[in-house]
């Protein structure tokens, strides 16, 4: 594996991982005031986009990558919701 | 240009300019306590490799969207850090 794969690959576990604390810190705190509900919507919805994206082109790290995030962000948004 | 680079351009557009809603409500707002820290350094992180990535194969869809996404995300940040 070369190293801008690898680049790759780390760049893609930080920003889809980065979504957990952020989804801890909310299910705890059970406060979401300061989370931007219009951020939620449009980047799940571009999250989505990507994934339909990756699926198109059968690319399986585009796909990876972006259903996990789109989970991450879907709770978070679910808990935006819910504690409104 | 086919359907596929359109959606794509799409999920881009979508995933980089959601960062906006976020950074005018916490500059308004004047708070960030809600919007989690390691988060914030974990995504800058990330995105920066994307931006390093995209740089070493040369794809300008890649540098744009992420250099975009990182202007946005640093001053996100920055506001975090001073509304501390």
């Amino acid at each position: 594996m070369d190293f801008i794969t690898i680049l790759g690959l780390v760049a893609a576990t930080l920003t889809t991982f980065s979504f957990v604390p952020q989804m801890l810190k909310t299910w705890r705190s059970k406060s979401a005031k300061d989370v931007s509900f219009v951020m939620l919507i449009s980047f799940n919805l571009g999250i989505f986009l990507w994934l339909i994206y990756g699926i198109s082109l059968n690319a399986l790290p585009i796909i990876f990558a972006n259903s996990i995030t789109l989970f991450f962000n879907l709770i978070i948004l679910w808990l935006k919701i819910k504690y409104k």
